[in-house]
């Protein structure tokens, strides 16, 4: 990968496109100014953004119905490595990845630690995996992980998080994300708090292994693949189990997974306010858990998340919750919807920071609600593109990187290292 | 209004029924028996069941379009228990009544007991409003009433809900519901968690002045009359807000305040399990806040929330929630919604005490989804109706309560008696 | 097959429960008698009432995440025919099986029809998959298939589906249903107009190839496997193109292919009166595409949807839509689970003939919105199970259609007969 | 009016903000001209925009719990144009109104119409309204209109639309805008088909009065004021009795009338294919009919509606459909809202314009989503502002709208004129 992509090829790429973008930043620049604002500031902010990658991301998705691979797909964890390097590369902005076990399951987490650090990758939160059986398990889950009326279904999906925990522990990670599918498909089906007491128990289990510099990060969401009852389906679940859990556990927001219309910056603020804002899982959706590609469908309910970031940066300078994307791409190449959509929360996170809180404060006041409005439109209506494109090139990253990663062949020369394996998913997801 | 539904009367109604009935309840009777149940039993517990009305319930209700009056609607609240008293005579379920001020602030708290106790009625918790500005009123609450930028709109609100408890008091209530419209129709007007802190802050003043052994109901809502952001908007923040007030300080639960798809009947089993749980206000929508008669929609719905409270009380025999009905009668004699509502809840009280909570366990505990789901529809299927008339026969209350009602001509009575205003709207809200 | 449940082995169940119904028959008779309903005149209704089974459904279901496979699934269409079979046999109202090709595609399409005959069973509607890519299949659809940017993948599809209509006419298949999830997952990524220009032109070439006394059955859905834009989302466009295509092209209604909070009873009213109603895939569903049982989450809608049926054949005694069953057991026996959904729908079918249709319109008449409600209500509320089970009595099905099955051992026998290959689905679809 | 806002007051504003709005211009005209687009081709399609005021929306909006006036609003006809003059003379794209009977009702059609063009104010379509009753009705609309069971209700509705008609003639309008609120709030409450037939049958009445160069636009809404089942509820029905009816008959999309995670744009698309796309309502909404300000909830989702007229346009020079605002606005002063709304909707409009339509093509043949959505992404993020105050200081508008409205005092000066009446809604709908 590195021959792909060695700084001769980028800076290659980026002399073509830098007279362009220098001339679109100063063109911004004075735009700007002229608002009071500094876009030097802006794109030093820019360059300090980071979002993790999720492995099981690199490989095409699909749905119940079917999965139609791509090429090039990769077969094993360092393959995927290997693309979350060139994403990182071109973006500069995703230095991190996010395992998720059984799949990932290294057989030295030492070798695999040294093999990401080569490529300039660290490990974000790991996951675990209890809403699949594994070849040779010996409880199912088909009826519930954590939340089994088995217990003996229940103690394996326990081990199995604190066996995440230890694989975590090698690769440096500093966080267990616990996402189960428990629920049920029929009123009556399950005992709707006995479940989850059952699953506090387990997490209990779970939470006395976890480490003191670790979080756990509790995932909710309203259905699938439970389509009557998910156990774990909304914020005040999930806020409710963090409080009880204790102060390592935190709350994950995944943008796909709640009720239709509800104003999830809202759940975010008030996450925030009550302590127990964990992290994101980043995508878009339109009707369900469409895992989307970020800011694709709806880009302005992402600025109003960061905005809702900002406000609670702005109370408390060490409030800083953990930011992956999670995104299911199943019509274009994963490499580049993952950068695209890196490069989408980033650029959410520099609008959000054009709002001038001071003024917006000063109109909400005023119960000026017309013009607070505006104070947001006017920080998302700012077209920031050459400020995350300066802030590659400060970076070293690509200025265009898909356009310089269609131009690698990368993707070509993979489809020829890697050939395809027939009905084999390489995420575990189809 | 006794002239009117005298003993004779009902009696007559009755006698002229009570044949078939009895001949339906000895059929039912011996189905059941073949189930192993006791129709007796069940009868008993129907007639242990009670439901609050509400006051403007009984005036017809409207949309932000049109409001269409319907003849003799109570102009005062001494009407507005006459047309309860009615309800309650033919019904024998609601012997209580939930005021709401100022629309029913009496002159005399005294006077308004004694006239209630005489129709034997009694006082449920009361109701503040602080979503409407009424004549003379120093402070709007346009902006919002307990989370209000304007301290002094604050601070008028607190008061007028703690008049409300001294109201109470005197009257016999022993419960403060609060609603709150307070939210925000942009993005951007209302600093969200800047809002919630000042309803928190509103709330602990209201909570000081809260009587030993009252509770305090917060209601929550997804939207309406806020049309982006609602402060108090989803169960989890009615949760949040109601731990940290302490414990007198519950969540109520209204059937039409939730995000489409929700499933109601899960977050009735978590406030329960948390200790959470204060009330109702029951009513049946298919699209919104639609406050249509109880079980009109989705009876299985009805029936799946008293499924998880036969759960809880199994669980705690203490455990005591309150019931009210919240409906909103645009087209129909609201005497004759709020009987047939009254008897709907009553009817999935005594359905969900059919469910064999045994056998379901039984059937849980094997992960036998399809025989724990016919568990439930067993119960759910039965039509309980012999038994819902024959408690009322054993009650004294009427066998076919709007049969009774339309005969009685009470209705064209009050027709006369309470010619209509023009533009007046009898209970506040179109 | 025929050994388990010969004659002699429902007749020693039925035996043992027919006391028990037929007293519970004469009860319930007694009270519609009370009514002015007579119990044999429903009882003969009920038992000409039949639905379709999908062979798909034989096998276990699942979801993107995981498919949890029972025991004894089916292999190959014999086996799925061998378990519609004893659907068939211990519910008396499942008489058609509708065939998915190519997963079901015959070898020779005589021996399969004289393998149904001999089991009882015939062949409803076929189902044409163009939503898969087949091994060794010239052309993909992932970027769609009627209506692909490539002719040649929409040339296969045609061709895909006049085999079908091939197939089933040496079948005796009647119909062909056309569901295809074609679509975008990105604004932009297709022209939606372009989009539904190349399916009508593909399905004219379909359309020509339908024998003259065939209906071409369209079924729109809102979402999944596509997320942002479907080309058939929703009623509206299937009604457009089902006028356009001609009178052989019918629209098909699934009842969980809507938009949230959607009156699905009133699409069923237009369709009716537009002459587009073409039939039904029943399941039940509480956030999307669930594929639930049959009545199992809404039993009320399904009533009310036979109570639109039911008006429509009092129009029109020659209105006769096409009833199927189209549901995914996740964590039931499929079988259980088909017969139970079977007999829902069946419940649903002799409710809704128990509306007193003049009664109620004379209350609709008089705008007496609350006794024309009840007229329903109280037709939904009344317990039809002995009704159903006399007719199975009298038709030769089992009394107790799950528990006969049970005592059986079918499923027990068939996992020995059938064992479980590794990592496949019966259905292909998870 | 004049005098508040004459030419020198206008420019005296521009004036203080050109040297910005040009260096801005010119900042951006380098960015587009980079990218192949000519800003002044731009500038000058944004002067031919225009969208049509709600004579209903310069009055302070409301809900059915509340209604908060503003200060100074209009209390008839005449002081209603005065207001949407002011939004006209500021933003230069509002150059027409739509009136609402009889709210509206002209003395003297001449007398407003000529009141009108010395504000330099045209009329739209005109609107009807049977969705309440006004003082001295002959019959109610409490159960319907065009769809009564009472036929007088009826005729009287079909007058009352024919008259609009009338009214409409004298005033220039050349559309009639039909919506009613007909429906039920009970399972049974309404026959769905006979409440669709009597809709046609009147319907038929008043296209037979229409003129030759009029068209009708039929509204559907999925709820309110009806709760259980609304007559026009989705387009499906729309269009379906715009077909009925005939070639005048077209429909019209109000943005907040359909069901949670509808793609509306998909339904611009279908209507234009099947040539029934008659206008819009533009505003903007979370949860339901919610009224807000255009493009302040999802701008993204305005723009992919504007995209598709955009594509339609291509299609066919002709194409024009009919663009009207439809807001209440219940916390912003009416002036200041309707400006913003006016300039987003523009906006849109100009973003649409900047899609390369050819590129969008090739990608989309290409099957390269990516790409695809980038092309429309690309466009929807650049900051048209400067093209926006350009387009307004060029036509003789104001750079600011707001700032120049909010500086002259007009509110405050009318504020004095028309002091408030108890009670009184200015709109007729709260």
């Amino acid at each position: 990968m590195n021959k792909l992509f060695d700084r001769g090829q980028v800076e290659q790429h980026n002399a073509a496109l830098s007279a362009d973008i220098n001339a679109d930043f100063e063109a911004l620049g004075g735009m700007l100014a002229r608002r009071g604002q500094d876009i030097e500031k802006l794109t030093a902010l820019a360059q300090t953004f980071a979002v993790a990658l999720p492995s099981w991301g690199v490989g095409t998705g699909g749905t119940r119905f079917a999965r139609f691979p791509g090429k090039g797909e990769p077969r094993n964890v360092f393959e995927k490595l290997d693309d979350c390097a060139v994403i990182h590369r071109l973006t500069g902005v995703t230095p991190a990845v996010s395992l998720h076990f059984p799949w990932d399951k290294p057989t030295d987490a030492n070798e695999l630690r040294e093999y990401a650090a080569k490529l300039g990758l660290g490990f974000d939160s790991v996951n675990s995996n209890t809403f699949q059986d594994q070849a040779g398990q010996a409880h199912t889950y088909k009826y519930g992980s954590l939340t089994a009326q088995d217990a003996a279904a229940r103690a394996q999906a326990v081990a199995h998080n604190i066996e995440c925990i230890e694989i975590g522990k090698a690769l440096g990670s500093k966080g267990l994300t616990v996402w189960v599918g428990d629920g049920s498909n029929f009123p009556g089906q399950q005992n709707l708090r006995g479940a989850l007491e059952r699953y506090l128990d387990s997490m209990r289990g779970i939470y006395a292994a976890l480490p003191e510099d670790w979080l756990m990060y509790i995932e909710h969401k309203l259905f699938e693949p439970a389509f009557y009852a998910t156990t774990i389906a909304d914020w005040g679940t999930s806020f409710a189990c963090a409080t009880e859990l204790g102060p390592k556990a935190k709350c994950l927001v995944d943008l796909g997974h709640h009720a239709p219309n509800t104003n999830i910056e809202m759940i975010v603020a008030r996450l925030a306010q009550f302590g127990k804002l964990g992290g994101f899982h980043f995508n878009d959706s339109k009707y369900g858990d469409d895992d989307l590609d970020s800011g694709s469908i709806n880009p302005f309910q992402l600025f109003l998340i960061f905005n809702e970031l900002a406000d609670a940066s702005g109370r408390d300078a060490a409030f800083k919750p953990s930011y992956m994307l999670d995104q299911s791409h199943n019509v274009t190449d994963p490499i580049e919807s993952l950068m695209n959509s890196a490069v989408e929360v980033q650029r959410a996170f520099v609008q959000s920071a054009l709002v001038d809180r001071a003024t917006l404060a000063h109109y909400q006041g005023q119960n000026d609600a017309l013009q607070a409005a505006q104070a947001l439109k006017h920080a998302f209506r700012t077209d920031v593109s050459p400020i995350l494109a300066m802030a590659r090139l400060r970076s070293g990253a690509a200025a265009d990187p898909v356009a310089c990663y269609r131009a690698s062949g990368y993707r070509m020369a993979q489809a020829e290292l890697r050939p395809a394996r027939a009905g084999a998913s390489s995420s575990g997801i189809v």
